[in-house]
């Protein structure tokens, strides 16, 4: 066990893509910083992370730490790198120079960040760890699309498109905004289901949502036979799904 | 009908409370703007989200409206009041001058941007309007709290707690994660029913996140015949709450 780390891990949200978006604290915790950390698949990857960073002045620091996770489910491979990261990580944070993982999105959202944070704290629990909150893309999604994502006495419902078409297909009437993450597995099940439903007018499609690339589709129809990018969500506005139900009795009716 | 009005809305999300988490977006909105509007339940009342702005160097343009939205469900005074304050943004918009929104969060997130739009719009279709997204009140609670908000395929349902009792109970065990905002209506009724299961130590309760007053309690047992403020949410991790079961098998069962 390593003690007497001075330094801080944090973790700076970066919004989803329009690094206009960055938060005041985010931005002047990476302007005055001596280390910046980022994750990569492998050696010399690109990072999304970063690449938001690549549109402002802002430029790493020399002392800048690619970590690398690779995509694989071998949990010996996994706990490898991790720990490997870990121990990286607490040889800067040992010098007293405080880490800022970098994290698209929200780091409280989807991220790795707190269990990056759980592993380093494995090897010495006294280190020091904030995250500083940041825009999610569901919100960023939702301004985009020129309507609130709720409102009112509204329920939303979060979901990984990765609990697969059954879970989906469950919630999908009980909420009055469904969010899907990470849709694209699902996509051609998912537009199936909302034509079955006849529900496909009530649903937006947004792909890298701030990043020069992105995609706001309001006919997701046309996404029929289409590829999409990991970084994609859909947002249900399901506010008539059952008709003359308010939302307490369409709950209580789940 | 006015046309021909050349200023756009612009809906500026504030974040929760700490001016920090402002985004960039905004901060140089507001710094070259020469009109902000907030809403006051009436004149000369408060705003929460200009005493977000009170806390920066930033101040309000010569040329600033509070505007009026009462607390009352009296239909015929509160139409009255939005078509007031309406009428009084389009004579700003109609002299080429942009009318900067103010909104405490993120302004598509239970917040009341996109009404004033429509009625704005019901009077002048042509008016351009866009929406700065910014860090919603659950993100910035869940970076306090210390751990995620969610992570991996888990779900979240965001409840406005205002929905009562009996439809929050019917959700309680079928989603890994639980967001109650707007809590103090049903506190203690929720107290009690977080008792009931057991799960108490699940629950985190955030009040006025990122402002001075912040309060972070992690064992809600001690709110127990307290009130609170009315801008407080809770946060209910239930990932063991159907032992056994994954997240795919919760929805289907439900």
């Amino acid at each position: 066990m390593i003690s007497g780390s001075k330094g801080r891990l944090v973790g700076v949200s970066l919004g989803p893509g329009d690094p206009e978006l960055l938060t005041r604290a985010a931005w002047t915790a990476l302007e005055t910083a001596q280390c910046w950390a980022w994750p990569v698949v492998r050696e010399g990857a690109e990072s999304y992370a970063l690449s938001i960073l690549k549109r402002t002045p802002l430029v790493p620091p020399a002392q800048s730490l690619p970590l690398v996770f690779p995509m694989t489910l071998d949990r010996a491979i996994l706990t490898h790198h991790w720990q490997q990261a870990a121990r990286t990580i607490l040889d800067v944070l040992a010098l007293g120079v405080d880490v800022h993982f970098l994290v698209e999105g929200d780091a409280s959202f989807y991220a790795t960040y707190r269990h990056l944070e759980r592993v380093v704290r494995e090897l010495d629990p006294h280190v020091e760890s904030r995250v500083i909150p940041g825009v999610a893309s569901p919100l960023a999604a939702a301004s985009l699309s020129g309507r609130s994502l709720c409102d009112g006495d509204e329920t939303v419902a979060v979901i990984p498109a990765t609990v697969g078409m059954e879970a989906i297909a469950a919630v999908l009437d009980r909420f009055q905004v469904l969010v899907l993450m990470k849709v694209r597995p699902v996509l051609q099940p998912l537009l199936l289901l909302l034509e079955q439903r006849q529900i496909v007018h009530k649903a937006v499609f947004v792909e890298r949502a701030g990043a020069p690339e992105q995609q706001v589709i309001h006919d997701v129809s046309t996404l029929k036979g289409r590829d999409v990018h990991y970084l994609s969500l859909m947002i249900i506005h399901n506010h008539d799904g059952e008709a003359g139900l308010g939302m307490k009795e369409r709950l209580e009716s789940a």
